[in-house]
């Protein structure tokens, strides 16, 4: 029976969940594959603090050191998150000959590149399934399911924080503060929530997904990057009104040989499966050339579902999978937010006089924007009431300006608000 | 660079999709992997008939067994469908060494024992990922992805074309026959539409899902099969009305120690996320101890989906990927239908006289069938209603005896109808 011995680095959340996992399906998985893992090391900065699992002291080190230098171990599992020291662990340990398996999709995204050289000079494995949507095995689906596709198309829901915010707020009819502030209470999102609420971490995610689909380096630094806190409950509403629902989506496509990679709220018409998506979940439709249009839905955190793909990594490596199959070396130019076509709805906070429409359509068709549909409510005793416009296809750098020349307009009382629309033009 | 060099047995739609895509995109596979692959051979009885795509003169025969015997051949793929001869072609590749795909579910499902068996004996990998489910990759995501999960339940609809003919009905309101006869027309559903409606094709199906989830025998035999021929608009509709759509549901899940195997119509929540697959489109629900919800959604069927599935097959073997992890020699109990417990939905065929409800719920509380909702509707000028009924949890065997006795009564007037029930229970 072949043995595998592994060492985690970081005994939190993530962490805790693998190394149950590893105890409590040992038996399963040696049935399965025929390899013994054997948990050798688990190292922490805090042994005391109280957890779901105990673990024999002797197995618990505070010396993440310990485990990259000892010379027994065959998978180091980095599970500590954030830049430094993960980064001059996993290089260290990649140098010492081990293989690694990380869920730190932060240190991917940024600085990933290095990781990856350092170990395809060393012929040694990176298992990351965990980075990407907890337990949704997309990295795999993506590198072995779909090897024979090229990817024409990624809209991922791969933040749950923000879309059970998004989803509090569509059901409840709720505003921003109040539905981040339920996800804090329920530990949904982090007392400094910026990483989600940002649409960071989905960039980080993104990164690495788009790197998978065309074999780019990592690049997180051209990802466009809106997050959700400028979402008021009234444009959910309207978005309803049109037949849509609003979802953070982070989205790499490849069009004209150049590769879009945006993060951003964005409409879906609400019949998508996608749309459908809530609460804590995460899904992302993937369409290759070959496959068409396909699906990928579960739990995107969480300590048991992340656990799960830790170990499926390592039960992969263990096995000899050559999981590095992709060499990132492919050249693409990755297009500004400012060259991307989209559909558009727009919400202007206008004067209750008459002529507004007018005008504000008469910029547009000065930028070549054309209107799909238009919803003028009521009268308002303040004196400003929304006016909301979907438009036809239009070049977000047309959008800008056009933008632009409208808040400058006498008749508009507030700054613009305009979300990216997905979905078939009518 | 490693070369590997396939034969294709049957050259008809799959067999198009997986060709195209070998010859298509073959420098993108080679450059994802460092493999080339190398078509060497076509196998078809029908040289002649017109193929979307032309292949030379030179790499097809009319003789399969060419392929099967050639030394320089590693992977033989199995494209023709049916028992025979295609059990005879694997069973004598494997004898000679290669590999084997195949998208072969009736084959597999009934045979497949005899398979796996010969493959394991000579250390040889046989791929089915075609075989479930199209372009959705849930062989792997099973084997691989979920690799350190019990599978506690799986939900699939797993055949496009009962799920064409159900959303056409749900959506237009039209009966079985006529859906069925526009599901011909397309191309959707076969002249002898047989596998596909009465649920076999889904079982030959689930048969492959349940070994791998619990690493049992092949054991088709077993699985209750019931199709949706007997599904009617009306039915759809009271669905409705509860909240629920109907779909044709292959289910496997372990309770107690014992194994449910069963295809049937049910009656599922309309915000699950499995009743919105609509069309021909195909989803997998696995539930997974450790990565809780997933669900995996995707074309269930057609040449570049199944094609692109058979070569993601060819390329984890040609990597060395070792695919025959389970060995099938679990023992379990797989539980026959009458022993399950489910929610039902009932519709009797009542006259329209006063006392018909407390006759019908009199039988149910002697079988301990315990009733949630009851929807009886207005008069009718033949003399009988519909009384729909729905139940909380109950045994098959009480309902199968309470319906016996129900049918007997005066004042029934033609043959009860009922539809197992997923969901929570309220």
């Amino acid at each position: 029976m072949k043995q595998v011995k592994i060492g985690v680095i970081g005994f939190g959340t993530v962490g805790t969940g693998a190394i149950s996992i590893l105890l409590n399906q040992k038996e399963l998985v040696k049935k399965r594959t025929g390899i013994e893992l054997i948990l050798k090391k688990v190292a922490d900065k805090d042994l005391e603090r109280p957890r779901q699992i105990s673990l024999p002291r002797e197995l618990l080190t505070a010396d993440a050191w310990e485990i990259i230098k000892d010379p027994e171990i065959d998978i180091v599992v980095e599970l500590i998150g954030g830049i430094h020291p993960a980064k001059e662990f996993i290089i260290e340990a990649l140098r010492n000959g081990k293989h690694v398996v990380t869920a730190n999709k932060a240190l991917l995204a940024e600085e990933g590149n290095d990781i990856f050289k350092e170990a395809k000079e060393r012929g040694l494995q990176v298992g990351f399934e965990a980075s990407v949507a907890g337990g949704i095995p997309i990295i795999k689906v993506m590198r072995e399911a779909l090897v024979a596709n090229r990817m024409l198309a990624i809209y991922g829901i791969i933040n749950g924080t923000t879309n059970f915010i998004l989803t509090k707020m569509t059901n409840e009819g709720i505003d921003f503060p109040e539905a981040l502030r339920e996800a804090q209470e329920l530990g949904y999102a982090e007392a400094d929530p910026t990483l989600d609420i940002e649409g960071i971490d989905s960039a980080h995610k993104l990164t690495i997904l788009a790197s998978l689909a065309y074999g780019i380096p990592l690049s997180f630094k051209s990802v466009y990057c809106e997050g959700i806190t400028k979402i008021a409950s009234q444009d959910i509403e309207f978005a309803k009104e049109f037949g849509y629902k609003i979802k953070l989506l982070a989205i790499t496509k490849l069009l004209d040989s150049e590769i879009e990679l945006r993060v951003h709220p964005t409409m879906v018409p609400e019949d998508y499966l996608i749309s459908k998506v809530d609460g804590v979940f995460n899904a992302i439709y993937v369409e290759g050339d070959s496959v068409g249009a396909t699906l990928y839905y579960g739990r995107g955190a969480g300590s048991m579902p992340t656990g799960s793909a830790v170990v499926a990594d390592i039960v992969d490596i263990a096995k000899g999978v050559k999981t590095l199959s992709f060499d990132f070396s492919e050249k693409y130019t990755i297009k500004p937010i400012e060259e991307i076509e989209s559909m558009y709805y727009f919400r202007f906070m206008a004067l209750d006089r008459p002529g507004v429409l007018s005008k504000i359509s008469g910029v547009f068709g000065e930028h070549n924007i054309s209107i799909a549909s238009v919803i003028q409510k009521g009268r308002s005793k303040a004196g400003a009431v929304p006016l909301v416009i979907l438009t036809h296809k239009a070049k977000e750098k047309d959008v800008l300006q056009a933008v632009q020349k409208i808040d400058q307009l006498p008749v508009v009382a507030a700054k613009s608000v305009f979300i990216r629309v997905e979905g078939q033009e009518e």
